[in-house]
């Protein structure tokens, strides 16, 4: 590495390697793009969806185990992942960053590296941000605003007592990748490798969101505070209960060779980890087969996992041996 | 004060706080609010103006001089002056909190009340928002959609040559407060509450930033970062460079009493100081008195400080004894 990329930069230089490194994102949208007060998008729609979404260095992440590029690219996927939790479509990006000292130029590319990756894969353009000093280190905010789905805005608050609740992809993935981080073994990190790509580089379900708006589906969210807590926050919203069948939560095979290993129950991950950025959703029993069908059809896994229930009958996972456990309060509080 | 107000919330009883303050507010243009994956707006233009600003504790403000309410104000109306800065009217506002503890119902009601009387203000309903932990404090990112002016959009590189430029209302009040509120002195605030109001309450000038970008001034921005640093920007932007007549530059005379009083020459807090949230802008010597008038029949002060030069002829500020200083450079760099 030459010395000049490791030498410490001015607020204006800082704000100029983010500007060349904003130069080759697709324009398309962009009516004006960075450096001025504000940034102007046009949306092919008057009705705009909108999200923010914060990572901050020693609660989200750690150096220690991120690099730049994880932090730029997985503080993009919060936000773009919020979207896909819609059923929208990304349209363009603003981006906030604190450093706890002046960065050096390597340490900007890295960070616009990552989030200019995870922007282009959701055709999102990052047009705008804002850099500033934190006394806390590292800090990366990310506002997205996109068009909604044709179909449907698919809310929390639409699931109905009957309806069945799927999810896509496997879940707990994330939390076993940070095991794995957090145990700082190399060996571990070499033998499940696509377990910790899982945590650093979450990939939102853009496309699964909106086949899933277009199926019909009453309920949609992504699995960003751990299933329990995501699945609360869908029958509290919508005034239900639910049960899931703890067996046939999807586990990925790495996850649950790591839970041996590592004499873990994956379920913990799944249930109460988060940042997955897989979804969770309900359809009615006539809707729930097309549904899944169509994920089916575009290369996505999808399990039904359990069902919803009337207001009061409880917020329940069921494990195979018959025992049930409340899933109210599991999961991530920041503030517990 | 009731013990309840000062208990510690958990994550959920914080958004809880938050989604109940914003319950008053206006629901115009507002298709989904707080509550879900992400927001809906209705914008009344496919073009949409964006911004995003951040401003963290121990940084950009002390909780020893500022109260929560003032926090959320000021983080709001910085936002929201970028919306004015390109002539824009601000639509909505997504707001992220961190908070280093969890807070209590008094700190999340005071924060919220702030942000949502200056967003009241310009007529621009908070929509979501975000709330998390951090390892620094209080920190408030704001990002705020705005709709652009029908008549242009004014940018930072429009300046020509021989242009005039004018500001809005008085400069460097800010950074006066702020000198007040270091210094602890409640004499001095007692005998200067306009000076710390404008430090902790800043006004963004919509109606001006509109009215200008209807007379047709060719650059505008907003006094966010002292006069010298922002006419920079206007000038590198613009491929230009510029005079500006140091005893033209309109300062209050609660900051020229302070700065006797002081010894301080109150010219540096215009020029270097900051978040004073006027506008300054350029236009045609043909278009500049059209534009003052404009403004002064909407009761907005305004003056000419300087006008446009050449490339390469300086960015210069020339005090009454004819001396001249270097404008470039001057101002609050983070990272410096």
């Amino acid at each position: 590495m030459p010395p000049e990329a490791e030498r410490q930069l001015t607020e204006l230089e800082t704000i100029q390697v983010i500007r060349e490194s904003l130069e080759g994102q697709p324009r398309e949208g962009v009516v004006l793009g960075p450096g001025d007060d504000a940034a102007i998008f046009s949306f092919s729609s008057e009705d705009v969806v909108l999200t923010i979404d914060a990572m901050f260095e020693g609660i989200h992440f750690s150096l220690d185990t991120y690099d730049m590029a994880d932090v730029g690219y997985k503080a993009m996927a919060s936000s773009i992942s919020d979207i896909a939790a819609m059923g929208g479509q990304p349209a363009c990006a603003l981006l906030s960053f604190s450093f706890g000292a002046a960065p050096t130029r390597s340490q900007v590319r890295g960070l616009m590296s990552g989030a200019i990756e995870m922007a282009g894969e959701a055709h999102c353009p990052i047009v705008g941000g804002d850099v500033t000093r934190s006394a806390c280190g590292l800090s990366v905010t990310v506002a997205v605003a996109g068009l909604p789905n044709p179909a449907q805005t698919v809310r929390r608050s639409g699931a109905q007592p009957g309806d069945v609740i799927g999810v896509t992809g496997t879940i707990g993935d994330s939390a076993a990748g940070l095991f794995i981080l957090k145990s700082g073994s190399d060996a571990l990190r070499s033998k499940y490798p696509a377990l910790v790509e899982a945590h650093l580089r979450p990939r939102p379900q853009i496309t699964a969101g909106q086949l899933l708006a277009e199926a019909g589906v009453t309920a949609l969210e992504d699995v960003s505070d751990g299933l329990a807590m995501d699945l609360t926050h869908i029958c509290h919203e919508s005034r239900t209960g639910c049960e899931v069948l703890a067996e046939n939560v999807p586990l990925s095979e790495g996850a649950v060779a790591l839970g041996r290993e590592a004499m873990i129950d994956p379920l913990q991950w799944a249930m109460a980890g988060g940042e997955d950025y897989q979804l969770v959703f309900t359809a009615s029993p006539g809707r729930f087969d097309a549904a899944v069908g169509s994920l089916t059809l575009h290369g996505v896994r999808a399990a039904r996992v359990g069902t919803i229930g009337p207001l009061g009958s409880g917020i329940t996972s069921v494990l195979a041996d018959g025992s049930r456990n409340d899933m109210e309060g599991t999961g991530y509080d920041h503030f517990l």
